[in-house]
């Protein structure tokens, strides 16, 4: 069963791809995305049955969970990117997607990838219906969420568990 | 049907309440949690119908929706909150939390019933597991929540729909 249908997808994204490159719904197949998300980072020791029953958990929380993948003009996995849609009251019971774990492969770095992967999940969220679209990042890469269309509205604020 | 168990609620959160307050999971029965709202943002005009279809939705998404509401002495509700549970990859298929939606009725603020809320559900969510919890709030909010725990850590960026 594929996490969500790839006609949300637009023709524009796929276009701006370079040749041979696609873009799609990550499916159960995919470990691969596991090794991409080391360039963002701690992933941990993830095995292949852990990385299908993290997949299979998304495709249960339906309307949820949007997770694309770029494959290059090899088949290799080089670059993924979520959006996770959340419901809520406010806005006329509105929903907004929250974009998460955006990671270009080292090597595919500065092709316009991880561009057209954020382009590839806003218009997601507006297709969907959501009244906005937000993330957080480190300060030295607001520049690049700019580019994509996104403006700086507030602070990240994090709390992590004391151990 | 509930839409979480109340006994992750910490018995110390039931203490820091004022007299006769309740914190307590939000149910179907508590459309006044939306007017409780309108001191964050634009609601608009949400019926009964609409609350208990957002509602229903939130119970249909398992372990993903906390929505807590504090109840002052005379029943009426006077703030609420949510937490967001996101299942991740990284970090060895851990997950997060997202700390949404907060707010404390105008005559009812100043009685650390905020603070009281924001611990709770970031307890809720280290009792799930999440390895942090994160929210991102305006610069004149950021002192609220470091006194709640929390610390900067990057730039909350937005793209809202182009009308
Ligand atoms: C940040 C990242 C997603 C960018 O993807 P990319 O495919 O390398 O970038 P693109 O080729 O799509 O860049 C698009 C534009 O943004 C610019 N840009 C890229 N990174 C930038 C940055 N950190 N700051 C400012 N501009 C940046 C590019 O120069 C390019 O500009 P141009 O259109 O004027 O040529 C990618 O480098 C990456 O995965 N880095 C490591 C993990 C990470 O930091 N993830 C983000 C966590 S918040
Ligand atoms: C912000 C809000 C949630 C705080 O709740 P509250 O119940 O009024 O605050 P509390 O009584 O729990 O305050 C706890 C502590 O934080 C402090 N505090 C409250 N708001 C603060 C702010 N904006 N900046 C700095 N400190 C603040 C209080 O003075 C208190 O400090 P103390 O322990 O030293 O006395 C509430 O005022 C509110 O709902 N405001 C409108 C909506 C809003 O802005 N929501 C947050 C969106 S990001």
């Amino acid at each position: 069963m594929a996490l969500f249908d790839a006609s949300l997808i637009s023709i524009e994204s796929i276009e701006c791809l370079p040749s041979g490159y696609k873009i799609r719904p990550i499916d159960k197949a995919d470990f691969g995305a596991v090794e991409v998300l080391r360039v963002l980072t701690t992933v941990g020791d993830v095995t292949r049955e852990a990385f299908e029953k993290v997949y299979e958990s998304w495709v249960s929380h339906k309307d949820t969970y949007y997770v694309l993948v770029i494959e290059n003009d090899i088949g290799d996995i080089v670059s993924v990117g979520s959006l996770i849609v959340e419901k809520k009251l406010i806005h006329n019971c509105g929903s907004i997607g929250h974009i998460e774990d955006i990671a270009v492969a080292k090597s595919e770095q500065g092709k316009k990838l991880g561009l057209t992967l954020i382009k590839t999940l806003t218009s997601i969220s507006e297709r969907l219906g959501c009244y906005k679209t937000i993330l957080d990042c480190s300060e030295n890469n607001i520049g690049f969420y700019e580019k994509c269309g996104f403006q700086k509205t507030g602070a990240m604020m994090t709390r992590r568990v004391e151990h």
